[in-house]
């Protein structure tokens, strides 16, 4: 617990109303997105500026606690889950876009913005920025970039790091860093700005971010095409990538996620397939007429039972939906939801699905299988009861199995989401000593009394050197929950 | 000096074969391609295998000796010339292609490949790597992802970062770490892969790199346009961009460059001309043909003196001459070319040009300028005689200004050379003090010894702590020969 003294001075940095600490308060802010991962923090810290937040941390260094930054809570790996002896920093309300620079394709703006607000103030003035998380009406751009998020349109357009120019930093010692800029190339020193991105908020505390955005394309075409085998779907997409063709989005669904996603949309999908395929080309208008067509030719010769192409906007936001439901359907099914994110090289990404529809009957498990076929990053679902302890210790042996196949496979165990929390035990395993290694070093020398958000993605020191620190407590805890210790 | 009992030691590891010593070998490798930087090395070490590296670096640690690793020795920041104390790694014998792999549009390399053997192979199955800078029949992929190297298609394509998929390691203490992988998504960990890139060998020696290929655009149409005023070509450059045309190459010459380019390769460009830009989109062949069609409009608008398409390949290769020829045709004039890289957002060459010709102007020197007016990264070009020391002293007056100039633009001091032992000042000068002192902590974490590369991008210890490191001796020479002390 923080003593009453330290919460007194974090009140008078930030201002009593921007301090909570109300048991409802610290209830709303003791979980994230993520199942299973719950801790109170001892309040949440609202700051209204950039000094507040270097304050903030000069006094977690001086009285020993713990810093978690927070913005909308929709990451899937405990990334913002508190530790013990925390605070939250409450980031939400820094949700301003300061500058849309038309001649250098660029964009400032706080962490706090939605991730759809942006594409809509960008795409109003012909420009997109690419970066589109399943959760993006209400994640945040600082989430993204402290996440490294991906999203539907990874394969053409790459993710969030791709897209950062610049970031104003909180260093944990609450020295102020301003790193990159309007340059497109830049190679001045350590890229400080890419390595902040994708730190899941361990390293820094994001409060400006510079993005870069490109034109809008033209035109653009989605369709959704139907298969009765699986097989000939995941063929289709090799074939897809094999024609040179990169389409903005190559999403599959199977058929428990189709059941799920009819039951709860009524888009009017027929529930008998084994899979489908969502795929949107844009670009400029002739590109797209020859792409769709040679697309619809390789899904009729690898047995598509339909190709649905919506005519117009409208219909191809219907067809859009069949995917981004995909989450919310299949989280009504069962009280808990275990999405993981599983990613295997572009080719392995049959033999994976494959792996995993055995693992789940192996342990007499429903999954549903989602995800961004094109770029390999899969959604492997798991809908259980996190009441029904006996089953919640199968589906984390079948996790456990699932992560080892992807990275025997030369893929990863965590394509978007992050480690945090949730898969710091599978990254000790799958990264490798020296790796690890080498980031305790580097945390270590940027933030030596571990005070902002400790604990996530590895643990603070190996597991030999004596005790646990105590706020690894709680993962602990839940580790041993599995079959893991 | 080394003594020569680790020369031994040394010797042992590698074969005496692979280790030289001769007065003439330690002259080959005591530059690079940056002027005006020498420093003879004590031995050269040619490692054979990755182990082989390891042992050098441990043994570095224990004897305590500098390690300088080097590639073709083409950069231009003095980032491969040797410091006090040291030996030279030499890596450019690593060239071996190690698979293609079409599947997953990735290809593991050693890092003595040169660029633009590992274009043809890559080519020739009909993909694309698009890093191409300006060296690259010389230069090494390992050297482009120590400096993050940019290049000719940085505008659509990005630079090198933008392509690393993996990397295999050795850190500064023996350890080997492979990083990254096949999966275009990976967010496990903090990306280590990422902190590498671009960090001028001082935090690892690169031994395998796996990298992104694209399939190779379809079609391409290049063209050379004369003006008769820079500002309408700079006019241009930015209409182009607000067009929403993202060309391949844009590039421009001004005239003293166009004279020398002329002299030197013969290829019947007007030398009254005041500016050219090198213009190539590529693409699918209906979007070539309207993209070429709209950017000959607007150069017409911008009252081009003339537009020359190639009609081929042939003709295409040789109007790119005129741009790849320029640092050559410059470097012929007078015994000394010192080219720079400050870059500028976009919106900022027009001004910046105009900077940088009355900053010449001042100083009384003869300046060639070219470069990437696309991405905003120029090449300003001092045409000099190191042994004429006043005119030396004036030059580097007029690159801190320039340099000032690009960074109070919003630019940066080098888009895409690096910062090596020739910059080094101008980043203490223009990152900040906290950016130093985060680099400074993050190389203290992983280098405890400084063994790799030291005193290279930032010296090893603020200056106020105490004398200056050994090995920062020749750096303080070289400084103090300016007027920047």
């Amino acid at each position: 617990m923080i003593p009453q003294a330290t919460l007194s001075k974090l009140r008078s940095i930030v201002g009593k109303e921007n301090f909570l600490d109300s048991p409802e308060d610290k209830i709303s802010y003791s979980y994230d997105g993520t199942p299973l991962l719950k801790q109170l923090p001892d309040g949440i810290a609202i700051p209204r500026s950039v000094e507040h937040i270097a304050q903030i941390l000069k006094l977690a260094n001086e009285d020993g606690f713990a810093v978690v930054p927070r913005g909308s809570g929709s990451g899937l790996s405990g990334g913002s889950v508190p530790v013990e002896n925390s605070i939250v920093l409450l980031m939400n309300q820094w949700n301003r876009i300061l500058e849309i620079d038309r001649q250098n394709l660029a964009v400032w703006v706080e962490p706090g913005v939605i991730t759809a607000t942006l594409h809509e103030a960008t795409e109003a003035l012909g420009f997109l920025y690419p970066p589109d998380p399943g959760s993006s009406t209400i994640c945040t751009i600082g989430g993204n970039v402290a996440e490294n998020a991906g999203g539907l349109r990874g394969l053409k357009y790459g993710v969030t790091k791709n897209y950062v120019l610049g970031l104003e930093v909180v260093l944990p010692n609450g020295d102020i860093v301003m790193t990159g800029g309007k340059s497109v190339k830049d190679v001045a020193g350590y890229n400080l700005k890419d390595w902040l991105v994708g730190s899941e908020g361990t390293l820094g505390v994001i409060t400006r971010v510079l993005l870069k955005l490109i034109p809008k394309p033209e035109a653009s075409k989605t369709m959704l095409v139907f298969y009765d085998k699986l097989s000939d779907s995941a063929e289709t997409v090799s074939d897809i990538i094999a024609s040179k063709i990169t389409p903005a989005a190559l999403e599959f669904l199977d058929n428990t996620t189709i059941k799920c996603v009819e039951d709860y949309a009524h888009l009017g999908l027929p529930t008998t397939i084994q899979s489908l395929l969502l795929i949107e080309v844009d670009g400029r208008p002739s590109v797209v007429e020859e792409d769709a067509a040679k697309i619809i030719e390789l899904c009729k010769k690898h047995n598509a039972r339909e190709v649905r192409v919506a005519a117009n906007a409208q219909e191809a936001l219907k067809l859009r939906t069949a995917r981004k439901a995909a989450f919310s359907a299949l989280a009504r099914v069962r009280p808990t939801t275990i999405l993981e994110d599983a990613t295997v090289p572009r080719s392995e990404v049959a033999p994976m699905l494959e792996r995993i529809e055995s693992i789940a009957s192996k342990y007499n498990l429903t999954f549903g299988n989602f995800g961004h076929a094109g770029d390999g990053n899969l959604h492997p679902t798991c809908l259980t009861d996190e009441r029904d302890t006996a089953e919640i210790h199968r589906a984390e042996k079948a996790f456990d199995e699932i992560f080892t196949e992807a990275v025997k496979m030369g893929g990863t165990i965590t394509g978007e989401h992050g480690v945090g929390l949730a898969k710091m035990r599978f990254l000790e395993k799958s990264a490798g000593d020296v790796a690890i290694d080498m980031m305790r070093r580097i945390k270590q020398s940027l933030d030596p009394n571990g005070i902002l958000n400790p604990g996530k993605i590895f643990s603070l020191k190996p597991r030999c050197e004596g005790p646990m620190p105590k706020n690894q407590e709680q993962v602990k805890k839940f580790l041993e929950m599995g079959a893991f210790t």
